[in-house]
């Protein structure tokens, strides 16, 4: 597989650069947790790179950008490989550009920062804390692993999401700066429409060697538990707890009995088995007004309050954003492995009802996780629901259920941009590919309108990258 | 009319407090901005206190109470008399208690303040800002001349609703202090659903002595004014905007022409008189987003960016806020004497057709001026448009076609809580004002439902407290 590339002379011209090919150590880095989904892990399990390249600056990426346009070589970036969809895998082998080490804060102002694109999120907190008492707007659960630039090139949204929406939303990424993959490299700079031609774009046409993002106030955020006797009672609370605009929160999120009991192992202690719950990330000076509003809702129990733990109690606590988004899953799957996920979008105005419904359907073969946003100026909610998997065409079904009933889905069991997203051709950044990679050499294989020009998005089936298979036949 | 208390035996009990009883200065202190309206202004015109009493601690604003108290002496609290609904105004004479000097910011913390009620808004924020770069999260359009305790007792939102939501909303107040009138005045401490027994309820069931809020993070806020060819395309843009949970904004309105041109003077020079202009105060680190995001908008036009201007240009000018909300009116009222104003709310999700069908309906006898706010969750507008005043049937007339099209009006031609809000007997604050006030001294006639309990508010008859007509006969 490896003589696929001339992975020597590319070595020969990256002199300075850290480069890495031992065999166990290029198989770590060219992974992510695409093993959530039992679909990826039979597609993508045995995709390996040739070779790790980790420049530490944006000269030095150029560089590597250069050398590898020149012989040909594929070009995979990676941050940290927290994500879930195999963003980060060399589907085409070559180069896994591993960038957490470029990843220093550049730039703290009042409401922004600049950092470089390996940055960690937590890390970038304790420097906008320490400068300011700013933070992040947005982050996945994975904030303590997770990179800035990954997160850009392929999040959506997370922690935060219940007050500022998402990534995609005007106003949550400033300004983006990138290395394009010609024979010599340009570095753009992209603000306002054109963010849209590189963001969450999983690094297909481009790499993003800084960044400029928002900040808001950095409260000190206490963690709430709320249970309720029934998932509508949990949700009603919910939603309406997220249209209280005057109430500073930070994640908002329903998980069903007996989930929380049963695979939230640390705060089991607080949580009868048949509670609903609602984790809620709320401000301090915030919390006496959620509660008293709580009392507004008839069974509304307050199961947990991280500010008056004692330290006996407090001890090994995972804090709530890793109980929620895709830790939920990651806690689920712990406990039994045959669980999966989807990824759903209850549309407002009638979420509510829509949870309830599809709930219905299901039983406990789909147990329902709710993550509160505001999307379009709404609140509404995200549903990360765990699913006991049987089979890939049961999982198909229930996708197609769920579609049926009213709630789009964003599949997590592809791979491609198109299929995990809007299921259509993204214009804007299939024309930037032109431009920034006319030769196809960064991250192959995620993006079906450059692969597939032809490939008819309402077939049904799923798209196989071709180099995909070979690598398949060839490992 | 002074005969009627014994203010002698009141200043006998006020040693060391200042009091003001030269008639001119009384006179002062005894009105608000009740004149936008010219109902109010043929109602309260004469009303008149019999003595200014200056408080500057709460151990002082309990001696006054106690004494007024033992004396039968009504009480009307004021912080420095902005409002417009002679919240303010003592209708059966007696004490006016001025609280502008009792005014200090106690302490500041990440997210919220603690303040005296006279404390002006703007003065908080300078010291907010300086101790930690945090501001206020709403104030009215006299942020530089409104007090903090006038603002609760009295305000629903403004400047910040955009963000936030109203003062009504969970967590917008955080903790009152309220002193009772009574022989012996106790302190209470109110939070959670106890707030809504004292906020805007115009001091008529305790003296708000100590208000903890919430802050936001202070950003440099720039002022946008874009233009558009029609109200309908000014709208649409501002409630889109609106939706743009990613975007740091702080006010939102839209005035249709050609008042920008003919009532914002010191910004003629920027509006074409043709042009619907809406208003934006946006943050500098999103500046770049809103621009690009209003390219979507056909037609649309910037007029001007507070953040180019040269010195020259930016002379003189008023910040964007003080083209907005009631200092709309304010500039309308100085170029035409005839204008009056409405409160109109357009619900959610309607608000822009609603908006359109209105002003088609009145033409220009009626000026589209709209706030966008967040209400219960979502994105919508209140008015304030401008009316073109020829009687008080008419001003009626045009109230209840708004109402009849399906847009409330909280009318701001009438001085009791009642009629300016809800339209109906507010139980909450009723209840509290037995327990706070048993002999009804504070701030006589504002109130329905302790005045006259059968009043019937369907009856589409203006309430008159009989004491003030006694009042308008002596005068």
């Amino acid at each position: 597989m490896t003589a696929r590339y001339d992975i020597a002379a590319l070595k020969s011209r990256l002199d300075g650069i850290r480069t890495e090919e031992n065999p166990a150590l290029v198989k770590q880095k060219s992974r992510d947790f695409f093993w959530y989904s039992p679909t990826l892990k039979r597609q993508l399990d045995h995709v390996v790179g040739d070779i790790v390249v980790s420049p530490t600056s944006e000269e030095e990426v150029l560089r590597v950008l250069a050398a590898a346009h020149a012989l040909g070589i594929p070009v995979t970036p990676r941050g940290t490989g927290t994500g879930n969809y195999g963003q980060a895998m060399p589907l085409s082998g070559g180069v896994v550009l591993d960038l957490s080490g470029f990843n220093k804060v550049k730039r703290i102002e009042a409401g922004r920062y600049v950092a470089e694109p390996g940055a960690i999120l937590s890390k970038i907190d304790a420097e906008t804390r320490a400068h300011s008492n700013q933070e992040i707007r947005l982050h996945p659960s994975t904030y303590h692993t997770a990179s800035v630039g990954g997160f850009v090139a392929g999040g959506s949204g997370g922690v935060g999401s219940i007050k500022w929406g998402g990534l995609r939303d005007w106003g949550n990424i400033i300004r983006l700066r990138v290395a394009t993959m010609e024979a010599s490299p340009r570095i753009l700079e992209l603000q306002g429409e054109d963010l849209h031609k590189v963001a969450h774009a999983y690094g297909t046409n481009g790499i993003i060697t800084e960044v400029e993002m928002p900040l808001g106030p950095a409260y000190a955020w206490v963690d709430v538990i709320m249970g309720f006797d029934t998932l509508r009672g949990a949700t009603e609370f919910a939603n309406a707890l997220g249209e209280q605009d005057g109430l500073a929160l930070k994640n908002l999120a329903v998980v069903a009995a007996p989930a929380p009991h049963d695979y939230f192992l640390r705060h089991r202690k607080f949580i009868p088995r048949n509670s609903h719950c609602v984790l809620v990330m709320v401000a301090d000076f915030a919390l006496d007004s959620l509660l008293a509003f709580a009392q507004r809702f008839r069974g509304s129990q307050l199961l947990m309050r991280s500010d008056t733990l004692t330290p006996e109690e407090a001890k090994g606590l995972p804090p709530s954003y890793e109980l929620a988004w895709n830790h939920t899953t990651l806690r689920a799957l712990r406990v039994d492995p045959s669980i999966t996920y989807l990824q759903v979008l209850y549309p407002f105005p009638n979420q509510v009802e829509l949870v309830d419904a599809i709930h219905a359907r299901f039983g406990d073969e789909v147990t329902c996780h709710l993550e509160f946003v505001r999307f379009d100026g709404k609140v509404t909610c995200f549903g990360l629901p765990m699913v006991r998997f049987t089979s890939e065409e049961r999982l198909e079904e229930i996708m197609a259920i769920h579609e049926e009933m009213g709630a789009p889905i964003f599949n997590p069991h592809r791979y491609t941009l198109e299929e995990g997203g809007m299921k259509q051709t993204d214009e804007v950044q299939l024309a930037f590919k032109r431009e920034a990679d006319p030769q196809g050499l960064l991250n192959p294989g995620k993006m079906i309108a450059w692969e597939d020009p032809d490939y008819d998005y309402r077939s049904g089936r799923t798209f196989l990258f071709k180099a995909l298979g070979e690598a398949g036949a060839g490992s």
